[in-house]
């Protein structure tokens, strides 16, 4: 493939947004209101729907018989790049909330940086994404707020996950050799440059939620190299198993 | 096919076993205690034993490419025929040990049946998993007692197992197309005079774990006919993932 930095980089942006909608979507139906049920399934909704324009983009650059769907479906374990944070389950309300918000954060920063990127069709994915990404922020960091600064119960079990999905966040920092290649051709984002900020960022609304960031200075990663955590397994199979057992199905 | 209801009737013994090995199998590593993790480990190996002789048999009547990995892993939902009580979920101990004791009396009843079948496979099979499915009635006998007749805690949940499971016990007498026709050949079990002996069994060991007969008359069924309940999807999409995105795979 001719450009393969290209490919996996896209890859690396879309497979974190692919991975954390289906998250989303597993809630439909179990949320614990109505409102907050169609909210995550909307955010859902907007992170496939951001998806398909990434992953159109990188059939296009494949090239073949590469089509949007075989490379949201059809890949195998290894080849998904998404960071470890946006596969972790949704043990609960809160999990999710503090999942989606740490994801968030780093989400908005870096489709701020990718409207300057010099492929236009990334500047315009990132430039229709933004408007969505803003409202997942909003609407998480207002749970945070609201479950951190709620009853003992709400506070300890944001808490709880603040502390668990904590180990999950350094690796949105990671580079890996596509995203350095892409740096240096002024397409990709420099996601090193957006670390101090994301700290910031988040650290401002758990103080402001009177949570306690955590201390820990040892973080997980793997995901970006397609070393994923055990949770990873079922997600897939539960997502390809519609294109696997009813090969190239449509709608 | 020539033997298609003598086909379809080893598929209504044998998924039943594939499915309840599957949930036990799930709970491989996530057993209370070592001692048990390895009980239900070890049922579970059983079941898929006896269900690799069933599926062999099978694939022979079948002819064509069909292998007994064909027949358990490349199938439709629909195709499916286990009844509903196998395919519930493990929620709790208590669920999974009332899931396999209500299974395991009846499945006992009905191979001592089927030892007297006109077909010799089947009765070799019957003969070789009878010791097997004797040990997995002791076992779950065993702890619906200790449960039931234990602690406050304990009692109540094994309470609530029972009561919640015993909707799904009715289908394992009812008769299928197939069936029927084994039945008049002298090589199927008819299900129906077994109804009586089962709960008669069941009520005794639950009279003795001071559990309560539950006494709805309401009961679900469609398993046998591929209407399954929403937790089989998940259960297909995790049993099948590797066969469908590894075609051909061997161990």
């Amino acid at each position: 493939m001719k450009n393969e930095n290209l490919y996996n980089y896209i890859l690396g942006i879309a497979d974190n947004s692919l991975i954390l909608g289906q998250r989303l979507g597993e809630l439909t139906g179990h949320g614990p209101s109505l409102e907050t049920d169609i909210a995550c399934t909307n955010m859902s909704l907007d992170l496939f729907g951001q998806v398909r324009s990434y992953y159109q983009y990188a059939a296009k650059l494949k090239g073949g018989d590469a089509t949007e769907d075989t490379i949201a479906f059809l890949r195998k374990e290894r080849d998904y790049v998404n960071v470890l944070l946006v596969e972790q389950p949704d043990r609960d309300f809160a999990y999710t909330m503090a999942r989606q918000f740490l994801f968030d954060v780093y989400h908005l920063l870096f489709l701020q940086e990718l409207q300057k990127s010099h492929d236009i069709t990334l500047t315009a994915i990132a430039k229709k994404s933004i408007k969505e990404v803003s409202y997942h922020q909003r609407f998480s960091t207002d749970w945070i707020k609201r479950l951190g600064d709620g009853t003992t119960v709400s506070h300890d079990k944001m808490q709880e996950a603040i502390d668990s999905l904590w180990t999950y966040t350094d690796e949105l920092f990671h580079q890996t050799a596509a995203d350095k290649a892409m740096v240096a051709e002024g397409i990709g984002v420099d996601v090193t440059a957006l670390k101090v900020k994301y700290y910031s960022l988040v650290n401002a609304v758990l103080e402001e939620a009177t949570l306690k960031i955590p201390e820990s200075k040892w973080f997980q990663k793997g995901g970006k190299k397609g070393i994923h955590t055990e949770h990873f397994g079922y997600i897939l199979s539960n997502m390809q198993y519609m294109q696997l057992a009813y090969p190239n199905m449509e709608w």
